[in-house]
């Protein structure tokens, strides 16, 4: 790269802005030339302005720069990454891919549109083309790319592994979900020691396991996604974990594999398409498998490449479906911030900025 | 009751012989003349001999008792409760047996004997008149009666109402387990603080749950149980809670309900069989049904009934099966020496002691 | 009692809030006849508008009660128990003090002022005739009196039987307090998980601890209250535990105690005094000295005596000062709602209600 | 550094053996060739016989190394680190230090040895030359070096600041310890969950906070180590922290400052001497001074400068002594395994090996 790109994060002093500031910082494509929120920090320079809790330290870069107003006038850049809450996501993000700026997003406000790639690059990165469709729809020079909800992506990625070799036909998928999906303050310390909470976002977040992995596995063709023909039942629930989303998944498959072993083949040797594979964010290896009798572990293997990773372990015969595993993903990196980095750094790859 | 029957606790300074000490403190029927254990603290005083972790106070009778040695030449009583490992009851209880005792366990040594009731009273009472079988075959005047693995307790209770009314044939089951279920000192605070383990006792824990619920869903047919024609599948978990096991559970029907409403309807008014219904021990309610969209809660939720309800909550449609729902059980009151004591006042008022 | 008399709850959908309706059902002298909160809250049943946060059941009584609005129009009781904000306290309990109301108080606001009792009934019982001195001062028909900042409650439980046998002079005091003490929400779960935070409420709490333990410990001359001459030094710092204040304390004597055995009979055989002794919520005992080498602990001890008694354990000989010792204290029953009940109890006895 | 030094870790398997596998790890002057552990472990894979529990991945270079026996026989190397348990080290240390070996060890049997240096490099690197004398009285080729017990180590490094400036006379300190202190399996979950436990190995881990400061910071004079004239009261917690060893500290001056300010300056310009300074473990910053009302926090603070830094806050007048404040140190870096390779690097730029 001869200059970096310059880009802005949108909702930068919350828990996933945090993120994205930290995975930035040293970026070989890109250079943070904004820090946007509301009004209430806006003006203020941002170490004053956030309560960082992440265990690593804010980058220097970061420290002194003054919070500008999350509006189009206000930020200069050419990627912005959107940890915008959803409703002022949706107002916001197109505002931007109006003026030409293209929207690295983790809200949710865009994952359903027809014309909006819903992205997990190890998975299908070539959706990316979709916003060829999306800038002649709503006449946009910029675009919208979104990353898909934290407890679907690491058993997205796991599917689509299996899918490709097996055909998966049914899912059955119950979470244990990190405080950190719900961001800071989020969940109150008195709800969730000793004890579980076996819901997530009042049942919405159920729709979306539900829903997000049949677009990510589905096949573009002729400028739509036909979404796969998979069935999914999902139960969430928060546990006592600071991050690290572990699913328990039951699949059933149209052409069930001989044996375990084939399964473990399939899942350790997964790669992403070609185009997703050497960029600066890609995980290493996309799938870790772990052949240990209790892992993954969320605090012993979040961190597996990066937080990039997703790990899956326990392969084992199903006596319903045809096999059942566990998968771990890190939710505020591969399942939001560093998920939307990977994205914007396919868009760049494929030309499409 | 005229005068108390003699009750002894073997494996009394354990996790679960202190809940047995406990919950027999002032027990109408019961008492407690003798408390057993290896010879490690056989002859010191019960205070002395056990790291008491309860958060009640070690009830006053137990505290002077000495301990005598969990044989059947020390140990006088009609009804002895074990919380033995299965490897040290699989000898000592049948002795017990032989010797005119009856055994209430809570060890899975004998749980699978053809001749062995294994029972919920609140579900399958009159599987207790097994015994009888029993004795005949093992010329035995005492016998052994066995309580399920804690995290089929609570799934149990629930099936059984649904199955009366529409058939149940298809369980996906994921468990989210207390520390206490793995005894004292169990798990290392090192392994579960910000973490959970997809895994409990090492796989062993999934087959009970795919296979006691079977045989207590099962119909006593001339002195032997055919199983039910059930399908389970099961993940187990270890959490960071205390006390008090949730699973995950979706249902398919052979009789499907038109509506939820019908499936709340059979849960609350679910009653134990007569015989089972005013026993001390007996859980009122048998089920307590919460409408609630984050609940049951273990630590909001697991004394309900004195720790021996059944808790259920989030009763909705399923999309691949008919119904799912969430149940919570205390694993060492309901699921383990509530059970147990439970069972004994059944055998006494079924006068099968 | 001839008939019970009428109290309210002011600030009943808070944390303390619940404790009070919890503490108060089929109390022997006091009836709730009014449950107040904010005009948020007011109008809703309050069940519906509470989220209720114990591991108790809601009582049935306050289930169907409509909340009223905190104020001397709406609420008609005797006496009313404060569970407000402080800043909302300093407005509304005088107004209440006015009407001929007693309030009760578990709010800061008046804790300092000349005239207002800040009352342990085993440590200072007779500190409640102040409230002569200040019906005659404000000329009100009611009264305000309050109870200490839960973090100084234990600690002069345990200080009062010292001073009166060794004389206090000098105290050096850490506490490890527990989540409830900084109400619902409170603290953020990300905050507290693998974590420890060295201050609470922004170093205010150190003060009350310097502060509130030498009015308690001083002595009413003369309608005022002569502060006991100690010096105190505390750190204190919020911790991963539910409930349960711990302190660690190390104190210098005037008269120093020839052994440590001369001071655990002291602490054990410390009585309230005798007007304080046989109150509905008297603690009992007092103070629980416990022997082994690693009590008190929050989980097993704090709901000794009812959550009334203050455990005092590893009492032992300092190296700078003369003894140290660590108490335990139940934040939210004896340091906040229990407290204040205690409290209104010895007004009514003594005839000053 | 031509080549590198052969070092071995002994006690390899166990929690602390496992940090110094980890920190190992590319050191630019040292190379692991052999991990020694008891019969047990010898002679399987390191990769096997361990239960890994760090959240960084066990080193490719230590997975496939075969276990050796901890034994002068079995280990050929010019330093050990010695990660055993105490009672073991007392016997094997001096057998290796006999055969020529530098012993860097960890574990307390020698640390009150009047000629065996007790080191923290940042605070009293020129005791290290108390080797000589070791080995002239003991007739050794080799040596033993220790660092201190976890907790001391941080509130020495500040003390060790502040002593220099205006003469440490008292201290009290309040410890609050992070679960990997206590070693793998170390504390039970139950034990911790919803508690602290207000005592640390039964009461040695306070003897150790009160005397082992006295050594670091005394002189040494003609080959002995004069102990500094300072007075310590400890109290020892264990807290749900995983790593991070927190202590509240009140201390009394001889040449008390005239502001709080002077006592920030101290700390913060803290240097350690001049031949500790630029090794490859020295922390930079010795001290970091955090100035919000509350920090440090463990899970927050413990990593600064790689885990070897001393974080220090809330410093503020005592009313009791002349200042307060809190210090954190990370327990098994700084106060363990990190500590020990530190006090062999300042052992090789002594040319003392």
């Amino acid at each position: 790269m001869s200059s970096p790109i310059p880009v802005a994060v949108l909702g930068a002093t919350g828990s996933v802005g945090q993120r994205f500031i930290s995975l930035l910082d040293n970026h070989p494509w890109f250079k943070v030339v904004a820090l946007a929120a509301s009004d209430r920090s806006a003006g203020q320079k941002y170490s004053q302005a956030t309560r960082w809790i992440l265990d690593t330290p804010m980058p220097d870069y970061a420290k002194d720069m003054i919070i500008v107003l999350a509006s189009v006038e206000a930020v200069q850049a050419k990627i912005v990454f959107s940890a915008l809450h959803s409703d002022v996501a949706k107002e916001l993000e197109p505002q931007f891919a109006k003026a030409g700026v293209a929207v690295c997003s983790n809200a949710s406000s865009f994952r359903q549109a027809e014309d909006v790639p819903l992205l997990l690059p190890e998975v299908n990165a070539n959706h990316i083309h979709l916003v060829k469709e999306q800038r002649k729809i709503r006449n946009w020079s910029g675009c919208i790319i979104t990353n898909p909800n934290c407890t679907s992506t690491g058993l997205t990625v796991a599917l689509k592994a299996l899918d490709d070799a097996f055909g998966v036909k049914k899912v059955f998928a119950v979470s244990l979900q990190a405080l950190s999906g719900a961001g800071y303050p989020g969940v109150s310390s008195l709800d969730i020691m000793d004890n579980i909470i076996p819901n997530v976002g009042n049942g919405g977040e159920e729709e979306k396991v539900e829903t997000e992995p049949r677009k990510m596995l589905g096949k573009l063709n002729q400028n739509k996604i036909d979404f796969a023909d998979i069935k999914f039942s999902a139960h969430t629930n928060r546990v006592a974990v600071i991050d690290g989303h572990t699913v328990c998944a039951s699949v059933e498959f149209s052409s069930p594999p001989a044996d375990i072993q084939s399964v473990l083949q399939i899942l350790s040797n997964y790669q992403a398409p070609a185009e997703a594979r050497e960029l600066p964010s890609a995980p290493k290896p996309v799938i870790h498998l772990r052949e240990e009798a209790d892992r993954p572990q969320p605090r012993l293997d979040r961190l597996t490449g990066k937080g990039m990773s997703t790990v899956v372990g326990r392969v084992r015969k199903d006596s319903l479906f045809d096999i059942k595993f566990v998968v771990l993903s890190h939710n505020t990196i591969r399942g939001a911030a560093g998920g939307s980095i990977y994205n914007a750094e396919l868009l760049v790859n494929e030309g499409l900025l």
